[in-house]
């Protein structure tokens, strides 16, 4: 059988080397793995879960074992209207404007499936979140970013390349305003007004990514833009994964009922619905306040991570290295002085450290001299020890 | 906002509203649905999954919980080549060949991605399963059907459609040996083996989508056309949804590791990975053979359904109806003589009664008189009284 010719290009399109490399070697229990991105999972509140499991699969069995509405199971949805209100300040919302999807990344895949057509542009932050840009580029769409600098969109250079762009072929605008994936930047609230200022000028649609606002450790929880956001102008993504557990593979969008129809049409298409088991035990823990009564301890215990590597960063690089100190998420993005981190890679595995190089998180202009680095999933040891070996690898 | 200068054309391209309808009046108590095509639940092993579900968040919370391999969890894996090999005579496959999906759709929807450029050929049954269809539309493919005449696809007819498109363009041969949705039909050996030696012939790419094929009524399990490929010229998809809970939300895909690699690529970007807890829920109860010992029950229900159906049919329909008596899957797919069913539709939903309408379920040369009543779901009276609801509709 001649397989190659049955492909189209998507496949190489949306291939990323660097996934596949740190799967492979995350099963070599001697490496330090710092490209990751998982979840501690001494912090899953895997008790409370087995209870909710045992009353979910009594109460509701006929239920939660059978096919489910495509836009999710209501009691899951009602509790997420709920949550977004009392927990991040947005309110207003209707059940209609919800879509539960198989994590947030299926939404943003359905909603780029639904809403980009080759050619058309979806402007980012430089660097980004590496999987959003594998979506975007599924469609082919065209991406445009505008830095971050000093832990700020530079949302003027932003607006220029809008102005560069036929009107037409302005589709997106994909942010994470909390805890930016890669760099850990969170835009102040100037910043996030300036953003709606410039989508509103120019009529642009922002998909707000935010997956992590819970998780701070500055002991306030920053607004979303969606919380500001008056016109339905801005579409937000969320997930259990990080408050809750990756594994229940749980995520919604919340936007205009229209759009919700029209990217449900889609998702329909790919999975039917979502899973139902996992919808039902996410609405009984919601009810239950499980997720609000364990964020204090995801708190601690990632605090104190952050804070291991932070100061680890800077005892062992010194002036070597800048970073921004991340106030909440799971990733410090450092750049090292002089170093290829691309090159250096086979040097970090042959050190039994592994990071994800920055390089391939940038739209354009990349920084071979980046890094994204883990700090939830390794222990404070693995950490400290961790940052030596980039230390030896790198100078 | 002017939301509907967002979209592309794929969300009007994958729209059903029949699917619509029919969710839209399943809410209704005093319809009664023949429309869908749900499981029974009190077949669900649910007493079992209870305590499957205790022992996993018990023994591998910290694997149940977090993200898992994109291909699947190993333990699943490992799992789904013993079942396919005891229970359906799949033997040789090792894990590397296996993607594990959210539900069989999701592998359908990524393998389509993977191979179907806009202008590509699909061959199918016709009348065939609509969410295949609207798959293989999202993706611009031309779709190119062969009738199915009296419970046996016509190969030859099929050979005559491959004959008439370019080779370069012939890309994947979509069929349900195994009860047939919606005809119910289920392939001879003799059949299985013409298509398999046609698809020799002009180098051919089968899915084999096989939902059912151990739901099965007349005490023997057919062979599926993936036991009898010995080229890896067949892609097997299957599901967890029939044989023990849709809710788990798993399916699977058996091809080559060419070809799983390529489509765990585009699986990535759809949603990382399949629901963890899931999967291994699904592993312990494959394990513990809660499947195979529930499949007797399964039947058993099953087959008094069926017969009440078909009973009833042919009693109150006399010589007005005709359909293949289905030796397994959820479906008896009808033609009733000088009825249309379309446009009939109204005035069953004010009889109370809901089918699905045959026509839509054609590629091309669809029969008006044409209906899929499913008979897992509801329950021998109301199966019964349904038909005479129709009886009242039609005539």
């Amino acid at each position: 059988m001649d397989f190659p010719k049955l492909l189209t290009d998507v496949p190489k399109k949306v291939e990323n080397k660097d996934l596949d490399n740190i799967l492979a070697y995350t099963v070599r229990q001697e490496v330090i793995n710092l490209a990751g991105g998982l979840p501690d999972p001494s912090v899953f509140p895997h008790e409370q879960l087995r209870d909710i499991a045992e009353r979910v699969l009594k109460e509701n069995f006929d239920k939660a074992l059978q096919y489910s509405p495509a836009t999710g199971v209501p009691e899951f949805k009602k509790e997420i209207v709920s949550y977004l209100s009392r927990g991040l300040g947005i309110t207003g919302i209707t059940e209609d404007q919800i879509l539960v999807s198989s994590g947030s990344q299926e939404a943003l895949f359905a909603l780029a499936m639904t809403t980009v057509s080759p050619g058309d542009y979806v402007f980012t932050e430089n660097p980004t979140y590496y999987v959003a840009v594998s979506v975007f580029r599924a469609f082919d769409s065209v991406l445009s970013g505008a830095p971050i600098v000093k832990g700020q969109l530079n949302v003027d250079l932003l607006e220029g390349k809008v102005k560069e762009t036929p009107p037409e072929r302005r589709k997106l605008v994909y942010v994470m305003p909390n805890a930016q994936n890669p760099t850990g930047a969170s835009m102040s609230e100037e910043t996030k007004k300036h953003l709606l200022e410039v989508a509103e000028r120019y009529d642009l649609t922002i998909v707000e990514d935010d997956p992590y606002s819970l998780i701070n450790y500055e002991g306030k929880t920053p607004r979303p833009l969606k919380a500001m956001d008056k016109e339905n102008r801005v579409i937000y993504m969320s997930t259990m994964s990080k408050v809750l557990a990756p594994g229940l593979r749980l995520g919604w969008m919340v936007a205009d009922p229209y759009l919700v129809k029209a990217v449900t049409n889609v998702k329909q298409v790919i999975d039917l619905n979502t899973n139902t088991l996992s919808q039902y035990v996410a609405a009984y823990a919601l009810k239950s306040r499980v997720i609000e009564n364990n964020l204090e301890n995801v708190r601690r215990v990632y605090t104190s991570k952050r804070n291991a590597m932070v100061d680890e960063l800077s005892e062992v690089f010194k002036d070597k290295v800048e970073f921004v100190k991340p106030e909440s998420g799971m990733f410090v993005f450092a750049l090292f002085k002089g170093v290829n981190t691309r090159t250096a890679l086979e040097k970090a595995i042959a050190n039994s450290v592994l990071y994800l190089p920055g390089d391939s998180l940038y739209v354009s202009d990349p920084q071979y001299n980046s890094a994204r680095l883990n700090f939830t999933y390794p222990s404070e040891d693995k950490i400290r020890e961790g940052v030596r070996r980039l230390k030896k690898t790198f100078y």
